[in-house]
């Protein structure tokens, strides 16, 4: 099997380090496991535990839908300091399940807890008291039916005797494998960057590939890394970067129960303290965070179901960057501009309806439209210089670029979506099948 | 060529009368006409007028797109008190194309209003001069493209030249095909009532089946009668039944610069005179203007661009209408819905992720869900005597009914869409070749 992972992300200008497995390896304080629990009619990996020994500090952002799923509910009530197992199943988003579907994570949280206690005692070192209070959990899958607890709660003592105290490139495939619904491709990301001058580890796994709306819908992203910063630190890296990376993207305007995207740090490398965000000794790693988190966010995209071609809609010289986020997600969600892309047509003028829609006042005479290098429409008429032919070759690319200059200030926004084929379509309408 | 108009509307409780052509006949005041002008590759008629010889009182709404056609700003600059003449083309929308686009229908207006002048002078009653600001138009097509003025201004002798002073189903037929683009089905739908003692004709033709959200994208509609009444009155019916009918309507959540539906009276019947809207006398017209808009908005739902369903999504119980109709909404424009529905799947799990991506407030113990008479899920849980097979039977029919009770206060919304097929994406990739 050969994953070719980035194939669209490739032709995009990226500022992130692209990364294949063969580049992942160990990052101390993170072990991880990987099972089948027998979601899915055919054999895969649903469960998959990440597990640290001496704790990890953490940040979370969770979904914005009004309706969340039991894991989520149960995330939001840890106020453990240190969080040490994330367990991630798919095929079931324990979303609309009820109580039951949060007694069942309940009853997991305490086996799964009193388990990893047992392994702490072996270790001299080790905390040796894991609570059911310490342990984070990532759902996905479809939408209201009964929570798996039993066939999960089976599969717990295989899960944990497998654990994998050292992790590389096979053990990450196989966590961002068993995280996956219907992407096609598992997806990975990895920096390197310095905090002071010891050499930190930013590792990151996502899944994701429909209901991808602004606030990251069925989109679960994990970032790891060795560095020791607090979880308040965390907190502030994380915010400060999702609102550009994974709050950037849209696949079908559809927006999850189930969103979760965390970062843990396992503290093990001792560098000079940081005590706050804004210390400028956390800039390069800041940037590497929001790099890895791009990258995935992209990936995500790239992996939208059906996706033939990468869409990045730049729109700029807005009055507020709300106005320019909302015209660019007007565009990235119109159905009908995605599925002329999916045509290869150069169809701008369905880009001038999607602007139209936006809550912003758009002043024709000082509206331009660009795909790619090629300008199109520009202040009231179509550009002197416009070349249909040259646009609908431009239009043949996998990656697409449309930027819209509204030339009313200096905001800007730019978010990045998929085209929409029969394939989504074929995924969509047979999902449960 | 059989138009089996009604072939999802038929299956859906619908108050109004269903009609056919050959129920459509004449409408003393208006008069048609509806020639090819070669704008499409194939023959077909793109151009049709409506003639008033007598005028028309009138009323329109337009699009709310913050962007529209050029024909819509000559619409609302017109301040004449009867309009004479209605001219549609299809294949070119003539928005984004600015001042030319303009000019364009300026010239046109002027030309059709002296050639309209040479006919009434050849009539003893009528009024003897037609000025081009007594003109409106409505285009749909192609946004962005030059404005067909020459073809358009060449075909206008033979359109004056064709006009049709009595009219029949045959007629009424070629208008409602003069004025498509993607339908595959022309809309027409009538409704007689009374005012009084006098017996009022209400027809009513329409376009669309793309581009179609709240307001009315790429919908065209345009409803005539004989009653006598003020253009005032008539603002009022049409601003009182457009909110639950054409703005009750989606097929892609994508909205066009170019929405426009009017009324207009021929003031032909004598009945007695009714001078506001809150008059009882108006009451059955109300309703019958109604019936025929809802029709119609139904109609172009049901032909929406490879619909296979015909999809209606009451939500009830809410704090506000306003709630009830977001809530409605984002159920009808989400594609992950749309797909479960088109693969016949019963994925309740999707309506009430859509459900949490409103603007409201859900609480699930106040929460139900039941598709067609079948109740799925009920406060909290799912309902206890909920038999998903048959639920998967109820999703072949060509009708699907999704019912959502929040349980949250007394208003309601009740929205309109279609599934979503392949041959969607095929229709909207392939649009302009």
């Amino acid at each position: 099997m050969k994953f070719n992972i980035n194939n669209f992300i490739k032709t995009n200008n990226q500022t992130s380090k692209i990364v294949d497995f063969q580049d992942l390896d160990h990052i101390d304080g993170v072990s991880i496991s990987a099972v089948s629990a027998g979601l899915y009619k055919f054999k895969r990996d649903e469960l998959v535990l990440f597990y640290f020994r001496d704790g990890a500090n953490y940040a979370s952002v969770y979904t914005q839908s009004k309706l969340i799923s039991e894991n989520l509910k149960w995330n939001k009530k840890i106020k453990a300091k240190k969080i040490f197992a994330l367990l991630v199943n798919t095929r079931n988003a324990n979303a609309l399940t009820g109580s039951e579907g949060y007694d069942a994570l309940k009853k997991i949280s305490l086996d799964l807890s009193s388990k990893l206690t047992e392994i702490q005692k072996r270790d001299e070192d080790a905390p040796k008291q894991i609570s059911s209070k310490e342990i984070l959990f990532g759902c996905t899958g479809t939408i209201g039916e009964k929570f798996p607890l039993e066939k999960i709660k089976t599969s717990l003592p295989e899960l944990v005797q497998k654990i994998k105290y050292t992790q590389n490139k096979l053990i990450w495939m196989k966590a961002a494998m068993g995280i996956i619904t219907t992407d096609l491709k598992p997806k990975v990301s990895m920096a390197e960057t310095k905090i002071g001058s010891s050499t930190i580890k930013i590792y990151g796994i996502a899944k994701g590939s429909g209901m991808i709306y602004p606030n990251m819908a069925t989109t679960l992203g994990y970032i790891f890394t060795d560095a020791t910063l607090s979880s308040s630190v965390l907190n502030d890296v994380l915010k400060n970067s999702i609102k550009t990376t994974f709050n950037a993207i849209s696949c079908d305007g559809d927006t999850s129960t189930n969103d979760m995207v965390s970062i843990f740090s396992t503290n093990k490398v001792n560098h000079s303290e940081i005590k706050k965000y804004s210390d400028s000794k956390l800039k390069n790693f800041n940037k590497a965070v929001h790099d890895v988190l791009l990258n995935l966010a992209k990936q995500v995209v790239a992996d939208g179901e059906g996706a033939s071609k990468f869409i990045s809609i730049n729109c700029i010289n807005c009055r507020t960057e709300k106005d320019a986020k909302n015209i660019s997600f007007k565009i990235a969600n119109s159905l009908l501009v995605k599925t002329a892309i999916a045509g290869e047509d150069p169809n701008w003028g369905r880009v001038a309806m999607a602007i139209g829609n936006s809550d912003s006042k758009i002043n024709e005479q000082k509206l331009s439209i660009s795909f790619g290098p090629y300008k199109i429409y520009h202040k009231g008429s179509l550009y002197k210089s416009y070349n249909e032919e040259k646009v609908m070759e431009y239009m043949k690319s996998k990656s697409i670029e449309i930027e819209v200059d509204i030339g009313q200030g200096v905001k800007k926004f730019k978010s990045y979506t998929m085209d929409l084929t029969k394939k989504y379509i074929e995924i969509n309408a047979d999902y449960r099948t």
